[in-house]
């Protein structure tokens, strides 16, 4: 009797090669490509691997999507440290979530909507794309001064509206809505509009 | 010989009558539930029967698409008309653009990247597109002064930032990002995270 191919990996092993090839697969292709049988075949494996490992397609999906926001979130991080505090940490900021989310254009569609149906479902893929806005509130907070509840919720404001426009920025030059071309280029554009809304928030 | 079952129709008929099956399919299930074998079914004529009428789904994808901006554009105009010049029609502009959204909340998705992988295929639907962001352009160069070619860049730059905005808050809203109950509801958020771009704008 023929054994079956994936005796060859150890259960961890396996685990994280179905990730990793998911992964490459999403990066290549976008979400739409990601099933259990296209990844299996990535990795020479049976098409019922991927069955011992995630309960569902969404199940990896959301393992990916979460893997995605922590990335983010220490991308954030990074360029918030590497920046001095103000207007120039919030435009690093600005331009650093534009940047990852160009540069991982498929897996950023994937965080945001493309391949994923209900976020309840994953509790831990919800706690990390809350978790990457955070240095973009952390900083707000840091400089309009959150010193009591009527400030709070105007940074709360400010936090909701940010997140908006750098997700908006880079769903929009995602799927190709804006021209680039006549823009000076997409680094260029999201500096400009990350200026204007930094320029309107009352900094100290 | 059993006649087949879209003899039915007349031929602009039967167009009518798929198009108005696939708009009620996305609205119910989404841009991820189209297929021409569904549509077919809904309205009891052959699979094949769409093939006559769309070269291929996503030809069908990106007229649901088109009529979708231009349904936008019209309640833009219409919102337009019915506010006062500057700061108040500006604020009616973006609540009714995230009203919209969240009206047709999967229509949305596939008007921004859900199911529809390449934009530059379908010229009339990137052109609605495109078009459906006029207001909001419009309404910030009457407001802001269109007197020359360093203000002619700072409209644009306005008028991207202000898409970028509704479309982010459009898009978080859709796919459950923001949690709406702290926060008074989503026309009271969509009206605060308005009103801090309007009032971070230059008007005269």
């Amino acid at each position: 009797m023929r054994k079956p191919r994936r005796d060859r990996y150890h259960h961890g092993d396996l685990k994280r090669a179905l990730t990793a090839a998911a992964r490459a697969l999403l990066e290549r292709d976008g979400p739409e490509a990601i099933s259990f049988r296209a990844i299996a075949r990535e990795i020479g494996v049976s098409q019922t691997a991927p069955y011992n490992h995630f309960q569902s397609k969404e199940d990896l999906m959301a393992t990916l999507a979460a893997v995605g926001f922590c990335e983010l979130e220490a991308s954030q991080l990074a360029a918030a440290a590497a920046a001095r505090p103000g207007r120039e940490r919030l435009a690093a900021l600005g331009a650093d979530y534009v940047g990852f989310a160009l540069k991982h254009p498929q897996l950023y569609r994937l965080m945001f909507g493309v391949g994923i149906s209900d976020w309840s479902a994953h509790p831990h893929a919800r706690d990390a794309k809350r978790a990457s806005c955070r240095p973009i509130r952390d900083t707000l907070a840091e400089h309009l001064g959150d010193d009591g509840n009527a400030r709070t919720d105007a940074i709360d404001t400010a936090a909701v509206a940010a997140w908006c426009l750098v997700h908006g920025l880079s769903a929009l030059l995602i799927d190709k809505s804006l021209d680039i071309a006549k823009r000076g280029g997409q680094r260029a554009l999201t500096d400009r509009v990350v200026s204007l809304f930094v320029a309107g928030l009352d900094l100290r």
